[in-house]
C-alpha cells in the first residue's frame, strides 16, 4: 500500500498553466501533485562560443529550488552555490529537451529553459522536463510566428516520469514520502511515441532484476502518455 | 505625464494572497502592479551564534530574483553569487522587519523571511518588505497558537513604498519605466502610524532640495496607508 | 551628554592632507577625529565595457578596511571577500561622487577612487566621500593640466556627514561609541550649496518621526559647510 | 565496423594491479585498454556528521582527472573546481560501491575511494567503479585482519561497463573515438550474479527503442562477467 | 651604475615610526626609501586549533598591498583574492618572525602581524619583516607589562634585506627599477648577530656562481646591521 | 644517525622512466626513494596574453598531489583549491625550468609542465623539477623533430635536491621522517655545471651559520651530479 493511497500505476493529478509570466518568450507553471515548478524559456541570439558559425542552435537548461520549497528550509543556492545534485539535474533536463529539437532548423540561437521549484514533493526533475518542454514549445512558436525560423525546430513531445520499487512493488510517479523510502528509484524520459530518451535507474544499497527493470519501463510508458496529453492541452 | 498614465500620487493595484505554500510557517504572494514576490517565513529554533544565551530572538531576510523575472534574462544567482545590490536589499528588508519586532517576546529563535521575485516591474524591494511582513505575521501567529510564544512579538505593521522625482515631479510607487528614468529614487519604510523606519533617497548624477525631500515623505505616507490596509485584509 | 563630551551640533576635528602618495593621480589622507582614510584617485583610459562609445566617462569607488583598523582585529578582506556592508558602502561612495561630475566633460575615461580605512572610529563611509572628493578633484586637475580634458568635469563639492539620534537627541558626526548606541543612524551627502545627493537614515529596532528627520537634515547641513571648507583648504 | 576493429561484443584488454601504493589501506591501478585509473581506499574513523551514532558506516568516492590525461590538456581541477560532470561521476561511483556494502557490518567508519584518471580513452567512470571495488575489497580485508570488523562488510562484487549504439549497432565497452560518435551511450553497474545496481542510458539528440535497451543490457551482462573475473584474479 | 645612483653596498634611508595606530597592541610605519608598510601586531587569546593544549604560542603574518600602492593600479585583493605571490610572502614573514620567538615563553596565545603596503618601490617583503619585528616587539612589551607573560618571548632581532645581481654586480637593497632588471634577486633574513634565518635567491632565466652567492650573503650582513640599529632606535 | 640509515651525503635511489603517457608531448615517472611524481609536458600554441607578439616563448608549471599520496588522506585539491604551499611550489618549478630555456629559440609558444605526486615521501618539489626537466626535454625534441623549432630551446640540464640540518648535521636528500624533524630545510636548483639557479633555505624557529650554508651548498652540488646523470640515462 502506497503512503499516498494511490494504485501502483496511478499518477498524481497534473496541471500545466501556460503563459504565466510577462517577460519570457515561453512559460508555464506545472503542478504534479504538490510539486510546483515555474518553467520559462528565453531566446538568446547568441550560441555558446564553441558552437559559433556551425549553423546549429542549442537548448540548455538551468534548475533551482527556492529555499523554502522543501519541508525544512535549505540554504539559498545564491549563497551555497549549485550542488552536485542540482548540476546533475540541469544537465539531464538539457539533454532531454535537445532530444526533440532539430538544431539546424533552430538556427544559430540558444533557448535557455529555467526550471525553478516553488514547492517540492518529489519528482521535480521530471516535472521540470515535462514543463520545460511546454515553455520550449511556446518559445519556438514565437520564433515561427516572427518568421525568424521557418521549419518547426521542435520535432516531438518529450516528457518524464519517475518510477521505482517501493515495498517490493514497482510503482509510478513517486511523491516525496515514497521517494525517500524506495529501494530503487528511476527517471524515464520518453517521446510521444514511447521511444526512450534517457533512462536513469539507481538502487541505493540494493540491487534489482532485469524483470523489475522491464516493469519500470512499462509504467513509465503509461505515465508518459498522460503527461503528453497534458502538454497538448496546455499548448493547444 | 507618467508612462503608466497614473496620477502622481496614485499607487498601482496591490494584491496579497496569504498561505500560498504548503511547507512554510508563513507565506504570501504579493503583487504590486506587475511585480510579483513570493514571501515565506521559516521558523528556526536556533539563533545566530553571536546571539546565543541572550534570551533575544532574531529576524533576518534573504532576497533573490529568478533569472527570467526581468525583461532580458539575468545570470542565475546560484552561479553568479549574490550581487552587491542583492545583499544591500536583503539587509534593508531585515532591518525594516526587525523595527516592528519585540525580540524579547520572540524568545531565542530566528525567523528567516525569504523574498523571491517571480516577476519584476520596479519596486521589488518595497514589495518584499510589505509582503515579508505578512509572512512574518503569519509565522508569529503559528508561534502564538502553539504556545511557544505568549506575547505577540510583532508590535506594529511595517510597509514600504518607493517615491521619486520624475520629469521634475514627485511621484508615488514607480514602475520599471519610471524608475529607470527618474532623477531621484527613494525607498521609504513606515509603520501603520506613519512613523519612519528607513529612508533611502538617492540621486544618480543629480541633486535635490529639502522641499522635494518633504514632498517625497508626504507621498510615502499616503502609500503606506494603502499598503497597511492590504496587509490587514490578507491577514484578517 | 555625548560620550565624547561634544555639543550636539559639534563636529570632530577634521584634517585633510593632500598629495600623500607618489603613484596616484590624486590622493589625500583624511582624519575625522580618530577615523583615518587614505583616498587615492586613479585615472584609467578605459571605461566599463557597457559604456564604450558613449562619449561619457565614469567615476567608481572601492572601499576597504585594514584588518586592525578596528578595536578587535577583523578578518582580512582578501581572504574573507567583500562583505555586504563593504559593497553597500562603495556603491554609496561612487553614487555620491558621480553627483558632482559632468561625465561628458570627463570624456570616455574612468576615475577609480580607492578609500582604505587605516583606523576606524565611526563615520568612515562619510570620511571616504569627503576625502574621495579631494582625490577626485586633484586627479581632475591633472587631466585639465595635461590638456586631455578641457572643461572641468568636477562641477561642485560633495561631502558627507553622519547624524543620528542618541539618548533621544539629534546629534552631529557620531564617533564609534555613539554610533553603536544610537537608535537612529543616518548618512547625508550634500553639495556646497546644501542640496541633497543622498539620504540614508535607518532605525534598528526603532522608529522616528518626521520632525526628527528634519532635525537630522538641519545638522547635516551644518556639518557639510565645515567639511566643504576643509576640502577647499586642502585643494587650494 | 568499430574504429577499434573489435567485434560488437568484444571488450578491451583489462588489467588490474593491486597494492600499488604504500600509504593507502587498499589500492590498484586498473587499465581498460588505454584508460588508466589509480584507485585508493582510505579508512577514516569518522563518519559524516549526519550519520553519527547510527551504528552504520559509509562509503563515498571522489573522482579526478590529471590535466594531461586527455588528448589536449584540460584545466587543472584544483584551479577550475569540480565540474558538474565530475560531481555526477563521483556520486555514481559512491552509489555503485555502496550497493555491495553491509553498512552495519562496516561499523561507524567511512571508507573514501579516490579514483584518479592518469590516462583517458573512454569508459573512465566504469573503470573507476571496477577498480574502486578492488581498493575497497583490500581495505575491508585490512579491517577484517585487524579485528576491527568481524563480519565481511563487502557482500558481493560490483563492476561497471559502458555499452552504446554506434553506427546503428549495440556495442560493448566503448573507447573514446566510439564514445564521441555514439548516438546512445550507457553505463551499467552490475553484481557478480548479473543483478542491476545502476542503469544510465542517454541519447544526445536521438531516441532509442525498448529492444535496443534490452540489447544493451545483454551486452552489459557479458562485460560484467569478464570484469568480475579480473577482480577475482587481482584480489586472490 | 645603479639607477638610484647609490653605491653597490649603500642602503636606502630607513625610518621606523612606532606606535602609529590606536587599536593595535604593537604597530609601526616603516619607510625604506619610497616603500612604506604599515605593520600592526594583534594579540589573540586563541591559538590555531591544531595547537591547542600544547602550551605553546604562535606568531603568524598576513601581507597585503593597497590597490594604488603601485605605479599602475592593481585589482583590489578583496575582490581578486590573495595571489600566489602574496601567500608566499606572508608565509615567509611568519617563518622569519617565529625564528626569534620563544613559543613556550609566549604561552598559548597567538600574535598576528599584519603588513599592509601603502606605497611600493621594491623590497616590501623585507620591509614587512623588519617592521613586523618592531610591531611584534611592542606587542610582547604589552604582554610583559601586563604580567600575562613573565619571560620575554622575543629572543633576538630579526631583519631582512634584498640583495641581487644587477649589471653583473652584486648590489644591496634593490629598489623597483633595480629589482625589475636584476638577473638574480635574493631576500635574506638574519639576526642581530648575523646568523641566517632564511635565504631565498632566485635567478629568472639565468644562473649564478657560488662566489656570487657569497658576495650576496656579505652584503646582506651589512644591511642587516643597519636595519637592526633602526629597530633599536624605534623601540628604545 | 639518519632514520633512513643513509650516510649524510647519500642519496636515495633515483629512477626516471620516460614516455609513460600516450597523450603528452613529453612525460616521465620519476621515483626518488618512495616519492613518485608523474611529469608531463604539453605544448600549447598560445602564450599568455601579456607576452603576445614578443617573439618569445614561455614555460610554466603546475603541481598537485593526489589525496592519498600522503600517509593520511588530504582534502582533494579540486575541492579545497590550491594551497599557498602548492602555489609556492609550482612557481618555483616554473622559474627553475625557465633558467635553462632559450625563450627566443622556443618561439611564441608555451610548454606547460604538470607535476602530479602519486606517492609522497619528502622532496617532491625537487623530484618535480628533476622529472619536469625530462618531460620538457622530450617535448622540445618533438618540436625540433617536427621542424617547428630549429634551435634547441633547452640550453642545459636543471635538477634539484633538498639538503638540511638534522641532528646538528648537514645531510643530503631528506625523506619525510628527516624533513619533518630537520631544524633547517633547503631546496637547491642547479645546472649540470654546478651553477646555481635557486637557493631556498629556511629555518623554522631556529637559525644557522654561514658555514652551515656552505656545507649545504656542497652537498647539493654532489646530489645534482647524480640527478643529471639519471636525466641523461632517461633521455638518451
Amino acid at each position: 500500500m502506497r503512503p499516498s493511497g494511490r494504485m501502483n500505476d496511478e499518477m498524481r493529478s497534473v496541471s500545466i498553466e501556460a503563459g504565466v509570466t510577462r517577460h519570457a518568450e515561453g512559460s508555464c507553471l506545472i503542478k504534479c501533485g504538490d510539486s510546483q515548478v515555474l518553467c520559462t524559456a528565453s531566446i538568446d541570439g547568441r550560441v555558446p562560443f564553441w558552437m559559433k558559425n556551425s549553423g546549429l542552435g542549442w537548448v540548455t537548461a538551468e534548475y533551482g529550488m527556492l529555499p523554502r520549497a522543501t519541508h525544512s528550509r535549505g540554504r539559498r543556492e545564491a549563497k551555497a552555490g549549485q550542488s552536485g545534485r542540482t548540476q546533475e539535474i540541469q544537465r539531464l533536463i538539457g539533454r532531454a529537451l535537445r532530444a526533440c529539437v532539430d538544431r539546424s532548423a533552430l538556427g544559430e540561437r540558444q533557448i535557455v529553459v529555467d526550471c525553478d521549484v516553488l514547492q517540492a514533493d518529489g519528482g521535480t526533475r521530471c516535472a521540470s522536463i515535462t514543463g520545460g518542454w511546454v515553455a520550449l514549445r511556446l518559445a519556438a512558436n514565437v520564433l515561427l510566428k516572427s518568421g525568424k525560423v521557418t521549419t518547426d525546430p521542435v520535432k516531438d513531445h518529450v516528457a518524464a516520469v519517475s518510477c521505482g520499487i517501493y515495498g517490493g512493488q514497482p510503482i509510478l510517479d513517486l511523491d516525496y514520502p515514497e521517494d525517500s523510502e524506495a529501494s530503487v528509484d528511476g527517471n524515464f524520459v520518453m517521446t510521444s511515441g514511447g521511444r526512450l530518451v534517457e533512462v536513469q535507474t539507481s538502487a541505493e544499497g540494493e540491487t534489482f532484476s532485469r524483470d523489475e527493470m522491464s516493469a519500470l519501463l512499462d509504467l513509465a510508458g503509461l505515465g508518459t502518455q498522460a503527461l503528453v496529453a497534458a502538454q497538448r492541452d496546455a499548448t493547444a
